[in-house]
């Protein structure tokens, strides 16, 4: 049992966005929400699951919708207590904690402002330990834990529940129902037991994360040595360095699509396309896949080391492209189904990063 | 108090046919299933609300979706039984009776074989007394009374929980979630109390949809007088007779939308078309509107007098075109914005039938 505190929020929100993959949503506002979360009650506890009863309820929270329409939609807080609150009382029991879908992106900061609204703790654990785009893409779904029951709660009082046989399915029918919302909505799902999360989940993944974001927040400060030392950490390389030259983005399907092309300017004459959907795919170096979901691909600002998001993509940027290993946890059975290059209609393997 | 026997669901079908106004969806498979029901479990008891206990919780039951697909997808008993008990475990009360959403179309039936599976009687009352093709579209949202809560329920076993602030954003959580399931689902809603159908629906319908069709019936038989006495009892006026020469139809946005052109044979060089959005919403006749939604426009074979739906339009049939006046329940304040031309998108004005 830990606390994280205020001055621990921006290292982690700097994680976030960098385990965002360019995807995930801006920490920005979950960041303010945390913040202000923490002032009011007082730091948030973090837990590991050997910490709670085996049997207690864990629940996740999110917000599911297009980041896109997320940077102009301010969340209202009562919404991520609302679908947590809706989904307790659809199974009739409170959750002992909550938990992160996914660390990377907003929605690492979301459950741990909500929970300390709630007076909960979180588990120091999540299903990705980076941003996906679908609900079903979790370690929980290789484990054969259910999305359901889910809920999805807008500030107005809509709410939705569903109970489906797939998790996939459970993606389909929450993407619908928050286009038919406001685009961006709270979500509460992956209700399981605390041994469940000991036994299936991703831990330790928001220590990983507020470590990785100290590191890179060294290296933006200019400290001697602190981008080896993050790479070190982050168990990262750098795969390419140059010029943006073009970016291609629309939003559709509820989701934000694209590619970025970057250019060497060394004079070495290469290019690297990295496809987007919503976080940031494949990376494509003359063509070839060099790096493939589930592995990260971060691309940092040359100059300032900021990790830059699909939203903030622009001609002209001096980039380093960084490929990090996903999470042990994901090198299950099934993850290719679930995560894997083909998952996302790419028609390649996937390459083992460092394999 | 009285029983609905096997001898009167032909009397009954053929009545929801003709209150279908050409859509609805097919009663032939609801036929079916009643006529099993009514087998296995005995006549369904038909109530007035004046039998039942004021605070008696009262569900509608129905399929929702695109009737094209109804047709080719034959729904499981278990369906609607597991939607209404859904919705009943969701509000933690159980049914007194159940009550069709609408009486018209396949839907008049299968609250009819539900209720015969759970034992419960049914109320003599809808909230549309046609067919309309959208949740909303009902008497109850006259009156401010909710739709919500709604439970979707498929075969498989996936459900759907909507609470929306409005009836209209419930249609459109609704549609989008059986768009992702298989097109045609079991729905429960517009939960309410004895007293709230006594106050507020439309009451007598079934037994209004049962006359209708016992005249039909005689038309059918070819009985002296016979289509005298069914205009009579209907309340309706031939506005057309002649020969279909044109249907176009196409399924879109989970709507089978279309329009019917007929001529006249008699060398009067008339011609009628009728818009189709799931029903027949309004006929001109010669560029002119003549019969507006809520009124009934029903389109009857002229040489068997079986009302022919949208499905089974067809170049060089003969028929005679029906104006029905719509319930006068309906002729309560803000009908025209749930109901009137311009809810399904026809800049013109409703015009009462008969005024």
């Amino acid at each position: 049992m830990r606390s994280l505190t205020l001055d621990q929020v921006d290292d982690l929100a700097l994680g976030a966005t960098l385990l965002g993959t360019g995807g995930g949503g801006d920490p920005y506002v979950g960041r303010l929400m945390l913040r202000q979360a923490i002032r009011t009650h007082g730091p948030v506890t973090l837990m590991d699951p050997d910490e709670l009863p085996e049997d207690g309820l864990v629940m996740t929270v999110a917000v599911v919708g297009a980041p896109t329409v997320l940077l102009e939609k301010i969340p209202a807080g009562t919404e991520f207590v609302g679908a947590v609150r809706a989904l307790a009382a659809y199974m009739g029991r409170d959750p002992v904690a909550l938990m992160p879908i996914e660390v990377g992106g907003c929605n690492t900061l979301f459950p741990l402002a909500t929970a300390a609204e709630m007076g909960l703790p979180v588990l120091d654990a999540d299903g990705m330990r980076r941003a996906f785009p679908q609900i079903e893409m979790t370690v929980f779904t290789l484990a054969g834990i259910k999305a359901s029951p889910m809920t999805v709660a807008d500030e107005k009082g809509n709410l939705c529940v569903f109970e489906t046989t797939t998790n996939r399915l459970g993606e389909t029918l929450v993407r619908g129902a928050v286009m038919s919302l406001t685009l961006a909505n709270s979500f509460s799902s992956y209700s399981m037991t605390v041994a469940e999360v000991a036994r299936h989940a991703i831990l330790g993944s928001l220590t990983y994360c507020t470590d990785l974001g100290r590191h890179l927040s060294a290296v933006q400060r200019g400290e001697s040595g602190a981008f080896e030392r993050f790479l070190e950490a982050a168990e990262g390389t750098v795969i390419f360095s140059g010029t943006i030259v073009d970016v291609e983005r629309l939003t559709t399907e509820g989701f934000a699509k694209g590619t970025v092309t970057i250019e060497t300017r060394d004079g070495s004459d290469r290019t690297m396309q990295i496809a987007i959907q919503n976080e940031f795919l494949v990376a494509f170096e003359d063509g070839e896949p060099v790096v493939t979901v589930p592995d990260l691909i971060c691309i940092l600002d040359a100059e300032t080391a900021e990790p830059i998001t699909t939203e903030t993509l622009g001609y002209g940027q001096r980039v380093n492209v960084v490929a990090l290993p996903c999470a042990p946890e994901w090198h299950r059975e099934g993850m290719l189904d679930v995560v894997g290059p083909r998952a996302f209609g790419f028609d390649l393997e996937y390459r083992r990063l460092g394999a």
